[in-house]
């Protein structure tokens, strides 16, 4: 099986999935969402998920879009609260409609998600649902504790692990969870699928705060630095932060209150703190560790060797990538 | 079975109900519009359903209890975008917190809502949550709707009628439903029960347009007029602004548009056009319609009479209300 063949079925579903019509204010935010694009990671987990115990994978698709439809809705409600300008490049739903829009938009959309994933077979409903309620609580949990460390300095390294956890992993967890539970896997078998999501999702999440760091300008897609620049409080920086005494940590917090600097200037001398910090090394560990963890999960599925080492060859892209 | 013997069962189970406790800015604000009380009409509603077909009315306390959940999400969503500052005499959520927490507050309440209509039988699961899913985009549809007809000043009386009717009745119609589901009516009669819901739902929400201009000041708990100062699109203005014609469209049109005034001068000018015009008796008449339609779509349930009365003789209160 071609992974392909996953992708194509995910997008043939999107194509014809229809959200609602009237008023047009309140669906057209959703299909314009929708077709912003994005890599389909978690329909994906889930179809690869369904597929490692039968072969009827296609039973999954509906419900593996409501992931999808669901991790759109967060994004749509994120968007407002952040005061987003800009997803993938295109204004954001309350950007070109507005806030009021993106709330109602973004609400339905969430009953929306709720709809496709009925789409499974009665006895596995209940289980399907709860995960699901659970997981879906948990993301707002994430978001809250994000935004509420927007505004503290003291947050420590297993606080910020807990809200990535939360805020984006419990749902790659889900994904994967939600193809077991399809297929009919047994408990154990649905715990692996869900930790191994949820520890290849934290790696993942560092990953994308050690790449806006240390990235490779030529390979990475946004401006190295970023993170930097706006004092995002990532994994690097709470690390740094706790790491840092004496001069140093005068010369982080300089960095942190200063309101006026030369951008690239701040970038590199910030950068040099972490290098003497040794927080890329640290980091890395952290990474290694937590996909380390998610691949020893995969690996105690039993399940066709081949068609587990399709979802693993997945993961391992997420683990690799570079931008 | 006396009625409160409901009500004491909804407020105990909403007094035994968690709804999340970490992080506090998440979850305080669940507890806070759910403390501030309410009719509870939509559980009740539920419960007295259920009861029309079995003794053991107890499993839909749960479910019931969601539609009440559902209820409070779309009011503290519906607080943000119509920048209320109050809720039933206390300051809404987004003013005592923040735009931010209740957008996320009133997401995880919606999760919470649907995690409440779990608790039924999983012979019925799928059916209570499509039906739920249903309603619940409807009556974000007619939340829409509503916000759409702030700047429109062509709205039809039929196009009132279904905005009304997606915006509360829909969610009434499924509170009955939702009773009959649980306790394993007929189709026909879950029809029954929405349809006659929907109806006094419809019929209810004209009476509140009624009361806003000629309640009795002394029995009607908001000051009569208020619709009437605040331009409000209601089912007696959309009449009036269909019937009007020359000198007091001229009058009608001239009080909509005039920005400095006498409020008692105002409510009593705009009054007299309407008593002109007969809309107090073109509105009696439609409430009238929908809540006979309602009370023959009850008497159309196949059930135990004195138990159909206690459906009829709370809907009957609902009709006869004066604020």
């Amino acid at each position: 099986m071609n992974p392909a063949v996953f992708i194509e079925a995910i997008q043939a579903e999107l194509q014809r999935t229809k959200y609602g019509q009237y008023p047009p204010e309140l669906y057209d935010p959703i299909r314009y969402i929708m077709s912003l694009g994005g890599k389909r990671m978690r329909p994906l987990l889930t179809l690869m998920a369904t597929y490692l115990f039968t072969d009827d994978w296609k039973q999954a698709i509906r419900p593996a879009l409501g992931v999808e439809v669901f991790h759109n809705f967060t994004l749509m409600h994120d968007d407002i609260m952040d005061q987003a300008p800009l997803r993938r490049g295109q204004p954001t739903v309350h950007e070109r409609w507005n806030a009021n829009i993106a709330i109602l938009s973004g609400d339905v959309m969430l009953v929306n998600a709720y709809e496709l994933l009925l789409d499974v077979a009665p006895d596995k409903l209940k289980a399907v649902m709860s995960r699901f309620n659970r997981t879906a609580a948990e993301v707002c949990e994430g978001q809250q504790m994000d935004m509420n460390f927007e505004t503290r300095w003291d947050v420590t390294e297993a606080e910020y692990i807990d809200m990535i956890r939360l805020k984006t992993s419990v749902l790659l967890g889900y994904a994967l969870e939600l193809g077991g539970l399809i297929a009919g896997a047994d408990a154990e078998t649905n715990r692996h699928l869900y930790e191994g999501g949820v520890n290849i999702g934290i790696g993942f999440q560092l990953k994308d705060d050690l790449l806006d760091v240390y990235g490779d300008p030529a390979k990475f897609g946004k401006q190295v630095g970023g993170d930097i620049l706006a004092n995002k409080k990532t994994f690097l920086l709470i690390e740094a932060l706790e790491k840092a005494t004496g001069p140093l940590n005068d010369e982080l917090n300089g960095w942190l209150t200063k309101t006026e600097f030369d951008k690239a200037e701040k970038v590199q001398a910030v950068t040099a703190i972490y290098d003497q910090l040794g927080i890329r090394q640290i980091t890395e560990q952290r990474i290694n560790a937590y996909f380390a963890r998610g691949f020893a999960n995969f690996d105690q599925l039993k399940a066709d060797p081949t068609r587990r080492l399709l979802l693993t060859q997945f993961a391992r892209q997420l683990v690799e990538r570079e931008s």
